[in-house]
């Protein structure tokens, strides 16, 4: 190879890893933007935020062009460097992740046109508590997922698919409180179905970091757990 | 190149196209396991089969495995053989296709579950025409999704995306009903909520549906119109 050669390899080769690093960072950006209407939605339910929660709606198109921008990126990496195994199980991994981004950024777009019909609804807190807990939870879980991918950490990640099953647990507990409040008092019926709507969000938008945690650990143990007792794996990983 | 190298790489193409098929055909195969689960876990519903329902429940596992085998295949065909452009698309297109068949699974056998709980409860009817009339055009929707993907047909798949807006109509329609329903009728709360769940499943399916509809144009016409609007897009095909 002579000299020019060489140079023109090192070259691609680090035009090649600045792609590599683009992409990762873009999808830790998105991560933060999806974090950030989570919270504003939450926010605008609880406050009965009507300005807050239109913002969070019209947010919702600009992670659909990001998740299209991702994914033509990710696709170029493979056509053109034809990156090898450990590189090309990370481009996946993002492609995957960014769809549960997207995901959870509906989820919270949903949430925020919930809040403006509570909004407009008769003045009454029926479920404000409940949500309000499971919220908590699912933004730590989201908080969480993406700390684990930014650091590469299983630990962490295995963490939050435990969380779901506890998000889980409550979201059924909410739902029947929610079905007593309806049965009590037959008025509130369209405000808690509205409510109930807002608790599914949250917890799809626990399903959607579970998926995320799950991708980071077969990203880093090349393990995939999706359809594994989480306990098991643990014990494995204890050994 | 001498002649057992030629042979060697005649034969080293011939195995990767193969590969590609089976991974195609596997794929087809997997959509007509989802068709039949989504019509048992209909049927289920609406005959309340609490056997069938079981069936439906159990046979999910299967899917999840075939959709962790499709997506550790799709990998290893793109980290050795590195395909090209088109080849590319079609591998990146069935990864995330199967993804979509995976969730119809998880969501057919939420309606078997919600059949198994509504045939243990008092017997009504409430709900039934709604859900057997949604259910019908949805299972239209997968089927027609599926036999797009088998043919590359780009005209099929956008006659799915279009009926998606709707099917979301009728749900709407439909959740109204439901509301109203139990505000009539408060000792139905329960029932109609399984009801409500099961409608939501359907339409989730539509969704998937239509997800699935939008990758075929992508992999046919390498446009994606995730984000677009249908009718602007069928427009510039008929110029």
């Amino acid at each position: 190879m002579n000299t020019a050669t060489e140079i023109q390899g090192t070259h691609i080769s680090q035009q090649y890893h600045v792609e590599l690093d683009q992409l990762r960072n873009r999808m830790i950006e998105t991560g933060g933007i999806v974090e950030r209407q989570l919270s504003d939605a939450v926010f605008s339910l609880l406050e009965c935020d009507s300005d807050l929660a239109q913002k969070v709606i019209l947010c919702d198109d600009e992670i659909d062009s990001i998740e299209r921008k991702i994914d033509e990126e990710s696709y170029l990496i493979i056509a053109k460097r034809q990156p090898a195994a450990g590189d090309l199980r990370l481009v996946l991994t993002i492609t995957k992740i960014i769809r549960d981004l997207e995901r959870m950024g509906d989820e919270s777009a949903k949430i925020a046109r919930m809040a403006i019909k509570l909004s407009e609804e008769l003045d009454s807190r029926i479920g404000f508590v409940e949500f309000k807990h499971i919220a908590d939870r699912v933004q730590d879980m989201v908080r969480n997922c993406l700390d684990a991918f930014a650091r590469n950490d299983v630990v962490a990640a295995i963490r939050v698919v435990r969380e779901d099953t506890n998000v889980d647990m409550e979201y059924s507990s909410a739902m029947r409180a929610m079905a007593t409040y309806m049965i009590e008092d037959p008025r509130c019926i369209t405000r808690v179905l509205n409510m109930m709507w807002s608790l599914r969000a949250l917890e799809r938008i626990g399903d959607h970091a579970k998926n995320i945690s799950e991708q980071i650990i077969y990203l880093v143990n090349g393990r995939d757990i999706r359809y594994e007792d989480i306990n098991q794996y643990v014990s494995e990983l204890m050994l």
